[in-house]
């Protein structure tokens, strides 16, 4: 089922020089050696991508709505070789990933279920108004259209929900693009596994080769001759800072420039208020432990920072936090590469005089085993030195005592935008958050109360996104269905014959698209 | 009632070295000298719009639709020295200003509408599912919210309807975004006319003053420091396409890097079929001079370019047109660098050996007249020359003869993005022009048939804007109601109490809004 090879539409291809999977629990490299696609396996594709990219925007909603449950169904057929391949590929403990198919698999069906009921496609009508004075008005017929074909990056936290079939490929393939993935070298045969299930859709749906292609490699040169090929109109990422800003450097120097949707990091500050901290402080300290160190802190949403008055119910947090973390297994992270950064930005952190180490996890005995760390730091100390807010990826956190929310608004008026931010609150201490409030919502994508920022719901309402740099982009989100957006633009019809428009603003609404007339909408 | 100052909130400012107003149509200087805005009144206009910006966001719709009509109202009040002063700095004559004002007030009356109406926030509630297998849901809120303070730069062709008050303007205020306006030094008399209508309705609204200032000025540099500053979340350009680069440059170096929407170049090809050919090729060609030449060509949707089978019919049509042309006459262009602009890249095609003259307009005897210029070549020598494509600013058009259709698709296939297209048929011609519509709907914004493209409606369906370089960023349109997306971005909230939602996602929907609820819309 996994042969390593390259899929370019319906065609498998093998290229050396060959790159291995590693399992990162134990070191040992897994069968089968891997391709990497080069640039002539990306000119390739993007041919196949173009020459799809008309037919596949133009079908009916129906179509691929259909086309999107059928990979859902695809990646549940493949059963549980999948779990255990990605088990084995990023060390991530089954009951994650079993979760995280489930997530994948509901993502594809909630963009089934909005492309049936259509609002999407934003169709907006301005009838003729013939005997209009001084001038009459035309027809005037708006829908959104697909970009183009798409060029998505899987991240290696989520080898599923954020991968080949993930959230960015998702939205691309409803608005009607053709996708190229990037395959992530930390989980190449479940990623194969993966696009294999698209692939299949794809043929059995009857849509042309190029709406899929699938290109593993570990090399940068890849992802770079991607994003630059004239033909791809848009780019989903996950991953790190320097990633992002390398794509969004190649993307802005393009002939074209395209948009590039990156999502590159986060510290998702939490903040503490004194009335929950007082009435329970120490549950809170092992439940943030827990948030902070379920998947060894590989999340985007990883709570980094705490924010609180520094007074004794603050201690009595720190205490419970620093017991449940010193009594935490440690975990496998999901790469050697990622286990050394993690490790050397933990050491720094220890060895910075502006910041008191408050515990460790425990010590691992297998290879790439993440320690959670939680530090500890006065506000002005924080303040002082911008390093202090960046992201350490994996389970690592600071803890910014303030001497009151005045000063824990300065903190946070401080920060680079993010991803979330989190009350933890009481009835009494609702006041103090209303204030802070308007600033949050400026710095973040989503505010939670009384909930650890790692869950992130698959919904309509979901903003997985935020201003800069936790993404490139504050105008949408990565995750839930508002993330259509990223991948279409408005096209306006002036007076067309009907013979001449589109079906989804043709006259007689074939579609049953709900339609905005005049500026009222009407159901479908 | 003009004085040449700076308008910094509330406060007005004088500050040398001053520049002058020139009656392009005479190259007279008209009184009083005004001030150039230096770094420190950016610096200024930016602190006071920060601090208007939470205010102004979080007012109830009804009070920013109030203050878009009182705008409205006060730039009608002005009266006719409104007109007088706009004929006097730009040379266009009073029956269009006399249009433009009530296209430029409409609009903001239509922003006003559009916020009652609630849509624009975009607000989607997903229900808690505190029953839910695994995990329960949490409630999540989505709603659209202001991106932060807006930069606009006031276009040299439309000085009321894309200036001060034109539409990026109005769309940034009903978004909620305080405005900085970096005044176009063509009409700098005009601008601050519609500048203190602005600043009275702030006043008499009791906005912060913040909400808007007016920066005239001559300098590169001050355009410049404004998208440079950090306070500034996106700007607004229509100019050409050097300076929409250049700010597109500015903003993407930035510590954050925020969004340019430039509208920058378009050439707008016109598709000439055979049998509308046939069947009134004489009438189609003065038709066609007419809104070539239309104040002077000084149009972003300008028809620049002609696509048509070369033969008999069009030999009728170009004759027609030539005839018209050579009776045209010559208007006033909006400023000596544009007439002598318009001048030299006319004189290149009259020199360039692949372009052959068909005709120019009358010559005329006041200063900075233009001339319309017609020429025509074939495909070939088209395809052959990407400079032959570059927009010309002003009344001038090439036209591209073709052997048959395919031909006319090779040369539409090799433009680079546009504003819009238009299609010239008879039913006859409706197959023809099918198999061109999905190619042109990945070229341009608006497609239009058996109408001329100059005319740009302000409404719900209007797309002005297109793939690049015609616009940086095909996914909006900065004409109609569509354009306030360009100054919103999604912020989400899970689980908060009550108490410390905003009144737009609020349970008991204080302002009325449409609300997205489990997917489903429900009316207001």
């Amino acid at each position: 089922m996994i042969t390593g090879a390259i899929l370019i539409g319906a065609k498998d291809v093998s290229r050396e020089p060959f790159f291995d999977a590693i399992n990162p629990a134990t070191g040992a490299v897994l069968a089968p050696a891997f391709s990497n696609a080069d640039a002539a396996d990306v000119d390739r594709a993007c041919a196949l991508a173009e020459a799809a990219a008309i037919a596949f925007a133009d079908l009916p909603p129906e179509a691929r709505a259909t086309f999107l449950d059928t990979i859902a169904d695809a990646i549940v057929a493949i059963g549980d070789p999948l779990i255990e391949r990605a088990m084995e590929e990023t060390g991530l403990p089954r009951a994650r990933l079993e979760g995280e198919r489930g997530r994948t698999t509901s993502q594809l069906r909630l963009f089934a279920q909005l492309l049936r009921e259509g609002s999407w496609a934003q169709v907006t009508i301005d009838p003729a108004l013939p005997d209009r004075q001084p001038l009459p008005r035309p027809d005037l017929r708006r829908r959104h259209l697909a970009i183009g074909p798409v060029a998505v990056f899987g991240a290696s936290n989520f080898p599923l929900a954020f991968s080949v079939a993930g959230g960015d490929t998702a939205a691309a393939l409803a608005a009607g693009c053709p996708v190229v993935v990037k395959g992530h070298p930390a989980h190449p045969g479940t990623g194969e596994m993966v696009a294999r299930a698209i692939t299949a859709a794809v043929a059995s749906c009857g849509l042309p080769e190029g709406v899929f292609s699938f290109l593993p490699g570990a090399t940068n040169e890849l992802g770079a001759a991607l994003v630059a090929d004239p033909r791809i109109k848009a780019v989903g990422f996950t991953g790190s800072r320097a990633g992002g800003l390398a794509l969004l450097k190649i993307a802005a120097a393009r002939a074209e420039p395209i948009p590039v949707y990156a999502e590159m990091s986060s510290i998702n500050p939490v903040i503490l208020f004194p009335a929950a901290l007082k009435a329970r402080g120490a549950a809170l300290g092992p439940a943030f432990i827990q948030s902070l160190t379920m998947g060894a802190g590989q999340f985007c949403t990883n709570p980094g920072l705490v924010i609180a008055i520094g007074d004794p119910n603050l201690d009595t947090f720190i205490d419970a936090a620093a017991a449940a973390l010193a009594e935490s297994q440690p975990q496998p992270m999901l790469t050697p590469g990622i286990h050394a950064s993690f490790e050397k930005d933990v050491e720094a952190l220890e060895s910075h005089e502006a910041v008191t180490p408050v515990a460790r996890g425990c010590v691992g005995d297998g290879v790439n085993q993440a320690r959670g760390a939680l530090f500890r730091t006065s506000a002005a100390r924080f303040l002082a030195d911008p390093a202090l807010s960046h992201e350490v990826f994996g389970s690592s956190a600071i803890i910014v005592t303030v001497r009151d929310m005045t000063e824990a608004a300065r903190v946070i008026a401080g920060l680079e935008g993010q991803l979330t931010a989190t009350l933890v609150l009481d009835a009494e201490d609702e006041p103090a958050a209303a204030a802070l409030i308007p600033l949050l919502e400026r710095k973040v994508g989503r505010i939670l109360a009384n909930a650890w920022p790692t869950g992130v719901e698959v919904c309509h309402a979901m903003v997985h996104g935020g201003p800069y740099p936790a993404t490139s982009d504050s105008r949408t989100t990565s995750v839930g269905t508002l993330a259509i957006d990223r991948f279409l633009r408005p096209v306006c019809y002036q007076g067309l014959p009907a013979s001449l428009l589109p079906r989804s603003v043709a006259p007689d609404n074939p579609w049953s698209l709900p339609r905005r007339i005049d500026g009222v909408l009407q159901a479908g």
